[in-house]
């Protein structure tokens, strides 16, 4: 950009990839701060979400590839700074979180559409509003419109203490489901029950299944959400009730199945993705609803500072047991 | 049984399996002509359909596993020999066909329910009533009740020049879906493509998933009936468009898949196993339309006498291109 528009805007600090690869690549720039157009708001961030997607994207394998240079990540929670001409939905001052930043979340301030940006409850904090965004959009599209979970319905979250497991935990237990969880710690078991499972079981425990299949009283579960399907497709087929459906949320590698398992129980396996503009707005108003009602409270894990990013996308990864979300603090 | 009742009831010849095991185990024997109770028909059988499933409940490793001593089979076409007490809808000498023998269908006689015996259209030939049922109902179940196909989509028989395959064919074309179809032989891909289907592919022809994509222009296909998910279901979730389902009808072995390929195109895996009575209702209402106005023709392939049935056991597992509807001729 040219030093006159560089001046007019200000400057920031922000990650900026300069080539797909390692976390190494996640570098602080100062760049200049964007602008709201139209009905866009700029938002001074608070606090940024950091998701697994945000790691596959970086290293350049994901089907999704930003051009370069590219700034990741798109929750953020903050305070408005500044709207465009014919925006009418915030003002300066404002407090909000959105989950679909137009350019980048890893960064001082950030610009979002009006229409998908809302207000923060005043009883969430910053790094709460930054833990609403992709992991409740993507427990909720799991649960409700890919799987079609219903109340009553017994539903197995698989890896239920990182962002997307605790947003899941959270969501079935408001709709009436009577909800599963596993985690791979003790801690993590503690923090899955006080979301509201009634059964918790340790993933890293050998024959953990068998509890889970003894729960159901031999009948199996009717839906699984599953954060790790190279790991645990086969199992999960093994686990579900006739009729049950496995959500695919998560998945690192390959792995070996029987497909005959889909056939004598008549069972699903569907992958989950991103909801459409359409269904975006079912999902946020009832994401909406259940974070000013009370029902839906994120569940902050460990914290970073901007310049400690690489180690947040490696953390993400590598960690044996998650412990809520993990969220960078600006 | 004792032998004044056999005197009563007279004598027949029906495969009997005294123990689970290989095609040698289905041996014939002289047991008793069964009697219609109730509401049910006794049917003088004319020919017989041999199914694969036939061969996984025989080898004992199926999750069906009847008692012993069983005859096998569900699908018959003969004439009604005698009717039970509170039945009303045939009279001897009536032409009919079904898939739900109580008796077995292996059998020079068999009983079964009247409600789920059907009048075989006098168009059609007692093997071609013997080709109408598991192929039908499971095509049907596969593509409408299962995977939920919708007129002008597009769907892969994936291996569509045996029963189920051209029963499925079928089925799409009459529903106004663009049917595509996979054959393992020059002859095979002919009958395919006379049945309805638009385009026929060679599946042991190297690339032959290229020039299915093609034929989407790239953009994949909306369906897949899958006959041998052990070997295509990693193919499948490559070649389906965005939302595509995969109906899982038939499956040998274990496979290595990459469950990511379910979240980038937020595609479906079905598995398909029997209608419940309530569906049934629909399905044979919908196949006697089909069967009655034409758009339905069974395709009977190679033939066998009942003491060929452990020969008819073995080509239908090992045939490398199969051609239509294998029946017993009784």
């Amino acid at each position: 950009m040219s030093a006159s528009l560089r001046a007019t805007a200000g400057a920031m600090r922000a990650v900026v990839v300069r080539e797909f690869g390692g976390p190494e690549v996640l570098k602080v720039e100062e760049v200049a701060i964007p602008q709201a157009q139209g009905k866009q708001v700029l938002i001074k961030v608070s606090a940024v979400g950091v998701n697994p997607v945000e790691t596959y994207i970086r290293s350049g394998t994901h089907n999704i590839k930003p051009p370069l240079p590219w700034t990741p990540g798109g929750d953020i929670a903050g305070v408005v700074e500044d709207v465009g001409k014919e925006a009418t939905k915030f003002k300066k001052g404002d407090r909000v979180y959105t989950s679909r930043c137009v350019t980048g979340a890893y960064a001082e301030y950030t610009v979002a559409e009006e229409d998908s940006t809302f207000r923060l409850a005043d009883r969430l904090s910053f790094q709460q509003g930054a833990a609403m965004g992709t992991p409740y959009l993507t427990a909720y599209r799991a649960l409700f419109h890919r799987t079609h979970g219903k109340p009553g319905e017994t539903v197995l979250i698989h890896g239920a203490s990182g962002g997307v497991g605790l947003a899941a935990v959270q969501l079935a237990k408001a709709r009436g489901m009577v909800v599963m969880g596993t985690a791979g710690s003790g801690e993590g078991m503690e923090l899955v029950r006080k979301n509201g499972a009634s059964h918790v079981f340790n993933h890293r425990e050998e024959g953990y299944t068998d509890k889970i299949m003894a729960a159901t009283a031999g009948v199996g579960v009717d839906l699984i959400i599953e954060m790790l399907a190279n790991v645990n497709l086969e199992k999960d087929l093994e686990l579900l009730a006739r009729h049950g459906r496995v959500g695919v949320v998560g998945s690192r590698g390959r792995i070996e199945i029987t497909p005959r398992l889909f056939m004598t129980k008549e069972c699903w396996v569907i992958g989950v993705g991103r909801d459409t503009e359409k269904e975006l707005g079912e999902t946020m108003a009832a994401l909406y609803a259940g974070f000013t009602q009370g029902t839906l409270n994120p569940v902050v894990g460990k914290e970073y500072s901007l310049d400690q990013a690489p180690q947040a996308h490696k953390d993400i990864i590598e960690t044996k047991s998650a412990m809520g979300k993990m969220v960078l603090n600006i």
